[in-house]
């Protein structure tokens, strides 16, 4: 029996485009551009390289998102063009924080153009006008609009460990492909850690070779992904976490310790011990050689020292290093650390850098144009911004947690203990950063931890504090998360293959709908269980399992709802959700919190096949 | 509401090894041995370069397949290692049609061992081990077994059309690692064509820079194809088609044409006028050049000159032609593509290559040593054979055609009409290749028209003629598809993208249990309903659809034995399955072929949603 296909009829999709982020300003025409494979680009001025690169991912893209095999010529004439480029910087400039990110997008019926001062801004408008384009009854199409966008953050960042479990070289360019589609503009690199160093260094090279068992990045790897970056107007910010976090410089180089070794590769997380002494010469006369040799490869200004979880322990354990402590009198550990700080701080400088650390690196002793990242809490953010130094906040957008969109997007960067500052104070916090790390996420996890729900950060960062309406949020998402597929991103197509892993003969239907009802368990809940190393298998159902998914976010909203009014069709739509959930073969049990557990929810569990429980 | 996972039941997978191709010998013994992150290998003697490429490969697929992060150390011993390989081959060698590729793999609890005289024999031997590796309920575990294994045919080939569409590298190098995977081994590429000519040649630049709008492999490129090919024990045919299908030569050599130009690329599809004419010697002075140039870039014994579909309408028109046949004796136009096949001969002799070619090329007076490759029929491998000619099938294996694995299976180069050879003839037939033309296929596409159907006919061709239960064969080929995507084919991961590009607004389920009732149309029916390009949009229902679908093909087995005995159970389940086609928001139309059409489908189709009618 063969089945033909005969007749479809398209599903339609209408109402606002799904853009995020959000622009600052959106007005709709009337009318449509159609996109088909006539579709010529033109450049209304010369175009430097980057732009060109950027103009040929552009068709590449559509090309993916539409299945429409664009030619990658230019237009015969500007006029001919659907699409003008128009971009006012014709050669390129290193990228700088702050650089004019603003393009002005006007989309009609038989040609749209796009307007920008700067090749970065021009490219922003392109991941805009991709967006733009939706399938129709007659094919693809994008609204006639009028958009005038800017960013309301200059830095808008995504962290990616790749010291807890190393990420090959397409890990980070498929994220920096994903970035560029959703605005971000800088990746944080967190190079070295205790769990590895994981760049080559030619004047050190006990560095990554002890410090890894071969899994770091060359220094031609390293250049072609700052290129890569570049290209998509993402800066690259290197981590070299120090004094602390630094056990693997100390296996080959053990003379720059605070305590004497042996030292090798820690395989489990957490803070340690190991840490370099500030009382030796001999550590600033390395790290002046190592930031030497990295300046090299990392362009940017900005270098981020690390400088968190310092314990002191082995700081308070040497009677030397605690001599050195009252002869300089610097109190006690934190105010050694700062020491550390203030003779590292003319090292990068003569490199040309900027010191960025996290935020126990703030201290009064150092000037003001250090830059703070706050993952402790957002009140270090506002005591930073309160003093005068240049700050960004990580609390608050920690993926490793793993949880909901929704709960990342309601942060605000200057809400919170932020809110009360003044306006002057507020210009110091210069926006966020997204930190994936990885001590439970491997290279084919890591996409659905980070998508789609750094889309939602991002549009934090660049859209309208005024934009924060979480139900349209998750409608934009939906959709944005696809397009996300499109640019690279595995995090939809990853999903069946780690289900049918754990089960390969089970029906597949029964395992995504089962999966789909789970929230998988972050770093708080997962270190209960058992102790984790770089060695565990990711390869269970907490792993697979995305959670915040359409199925769960539309169960709770119709509970709420059912609790305010209890109508009967309500319940039946309720009760046929848990049906399926408890009719596929799989012993789900789904927990409530209490704050449900008063309010007749077993009631509405009973005769589904599901069972109600209360949960300690 | 958040839903907390606690108790998964594990579905466990027990049976047959889902293996394929099926090894000649398998023995069950008792026990299994279990594969978590202490899993090591070792090597029995020393290991050649592309052996100790081929076992970090083989750690990889098995850290992908499992989810397992094994280390890429080798066991500190040979006694301490999980795996044992022992391969008598210890330098490399380049790769010769007829090698041995035979192992053997014996798995016991403690220890497996994998014994080969070739690294080739070994590669093939760890496929069967990633095979062998399933899901259980205590972890990833393959069953204590005994293997000897070994080819029926020494070539099992996989044509790739790059011409029609050009598939950009990564699409070949996931190609290759999915033949390795199945145990294909050569890899035919159709490098030119009246649609593209996809090599570069730094001889006669004008071929590629001409002859496509930038769409070629680069030199480097095809030096990184053919090692990577060789890597995985594949190697690589280059087919470069004259006389005929050589439009794309002519556009920058128009003095090789046998009628005036100009000549421009043809981004249709079909057999055209352009051919080189065989009457001039500049002709063979080109050809001697560049197939100089070509013969440094391929190592492989074999090159293929195409020689098809040469409609002799140029010769014909041609009194110059018509009078070089006169003179000469040649009869007619096949008479003169036979005097070209006779003076290339001694080219490709003169750089150590051997001719190869479509079955047009067959005529007594080439001598015995050119290899043909049957694509009209069946018959006509049959009659080479019977004559002394080395022969290939091709006909049969044809992907385009989108037929069903099972359709695909049952067809055996030395059955049909070659089943009534002498035994010393049927020696001469020296297996098949599955060939990828790609008039409708794009880089997006050709992977779910390739797998995991490809993997059927690896089996028919390395397998024993009597391993030929189509059953059986679905139930392997299931398991073997989810295992090719770990092995980085995107049969399954392209689907969604391409269903949701369709109808972003539809519900997911309703599309996919939609898409799975169909069956794609292959180019036999394609070209009844639109004229096709090279620009033709291929992201159409008939484009994501796959076919051959384990829903359908139970409807059909279940339809089957419902005719022979209509049960009511029999008929609830299949009533089940088409309210659930029909109760999807799709308007589809499912056609029987009249086979089934006076049996009392209409009954059975009642009231379900669906609709009945005869077709035509």
């Amino acid at each position: 029996m063969r089945f033909v296909w005969i007749v479809l009829s398209c599903f339609v999709m209408k109402g606002e485009p799904a853009l995020m982020p959000k622009p600052a300003k959106l007005e709709r025409l009337s009318g449509e551009q159609r996109v088909d494979a006539s579709f010529r680009l033109a450049f209304q001025r010369t175009a430097a390289p980057r732009l060109e690169h950027g103009a040929a991912r552009f068709l590449e893209r559509l090309t993916r998102q539409t299945g429409i095999p664009l030619k990658r010529g230019l237009a015969a004439s500007v006029g001919a063009a659907n699409l003008i480029i128009d971009c006012a910087q014709t050669t390129d400039a290193p990228l700088t924080l702050g650089e004019n990110e603003s393009y002005r997008l006007q989309v009609n019926v038989e040609q749209a153009r796009l307007t920008a001062s700067t090749i970065t801004g021009a490219l922003r408008g392109l991941q805009t006008y991709l967006q733009l384009v939706e399938a129709g009854s007659r094919g693809f199409a994008l609204p006639s609009v009028i958009i005038e966008d800017s960013p309301r953050f200059p830095w808008r960042g995504l962290l990616i460990d790749v010291t807890s479990h190393f990420m090959p070289v397409p890990v980070i360019e498929r994220t920096l492909d994903a970035m560029e589609a959703v605005k971000l503009n800088v990746f944080h690199w967190h190079l070295t850690d205790d769990q590895g160093f994981r760049v080559e260094s030619k004047v050190f090279p006990k560095l990554h070779t002890l410090g890894t068992e071969g899994d770091y990045y060359t220094q031609a790897e390293i250049r072609h992904i700052v290129e890569y970056a570049r290209d998509r107007g993402i800066g690259v910010l290197p981590e070299f976490d120090m004094p602390g976090h630094s056990g693997t410089w100390l296996i080959g180089y053990p003379e720059l310790a605070s305590a004497p070794g042996p030292y090798s590769i820690i395989h489990t997380f957490g803070v340690y011990d190991p840490a370099l002494d500030p009382t030796k010469e001999a550590v600033y006369t390395f790290i002046d050689r190592l930031v030497g040799e990295m300046a090299g490869l990392f362009p940017d200004a900005y270098f981020h020292i690390g400088g968190d979880e310092v314990n002191g322990r082995q700081w308070k354990q040497s009677p030397t290093i605690q001599a050195f402590i009252q002869q300089r009198g610097l109190k006690d550990e934190a105010g050694l650390q700062t020491h550390f700080n203030q003779r590292v701080l003319p090292i990068l400088k003569r490199h040309g850098k900027q010191m960025m650390g996290w935020d126990e690196i703030l201290h009064q002793d150092l000037p003001k144009d250090i830059m703070v990242e706050s993952w402790q809490n957002h009140e270090s953010l506002a005591v930073a911004a309160q003093r005068g130094y240049k700050g960004l906040l990580s609390f608050g957008y920690y993926l490793d947690h793993l949880k909901s969109a929704a709960e990342y997007y309601v942060v605000d960067p200057v809400g919170g203990p932020a809110a009360t500052l003044t306006a002057e104070q507020k210009q110091n916090i210069l926006g966020g950063e997204a930190c994936m790390w990885t001590e439970f996420i491997s290279p084919e996890t890591i996409d659905s931890r980070m998508w789609p729900k750094s889309a939602a950060i991002a549009e934090r960062l660049w859209s309208a504090a005024e934009v924060n309406d979480v139900a349209d949020m998750y409608r934009r998402l939906d959709v944005v998360s696809h397009r996300l597929t499109f640019a690279g991103a595995r995090h939809e197509t990853n999903y069946e293959p780690m289900l049918r892993r754990i089960a390969p003969a089970a029906p597949l239907e029964a395992l995504r709908t089962f999966a789909d009802a789970l929230d998988p368990t972050g770093i708080e809940h997962r270190e209960v269980f058992q102790r984790y190393t770089q060695e565990t298998e990711l390869n269970r159902m907490t792993d697979a399992a995305r959670g915040d998914s359409a199925v769960v976010r539309t169960l709770e909203a119709d509970v709420r709802e059912w609790l305010r009014t209890p109508t009967a069709g309500r319940e039946a739509a309720i009760r046929r959700v848990l049906e399926a959930m408890a009719g596929q073969r799989c012993e789900t049990r789904a927990v409530w919190p209490h704050e449900f557990a008063p309010a007749g929810v077993p009631a509405l569990v009973q005769g589904t096949g599901a069972t109600w429980r209360r949960w300690i």
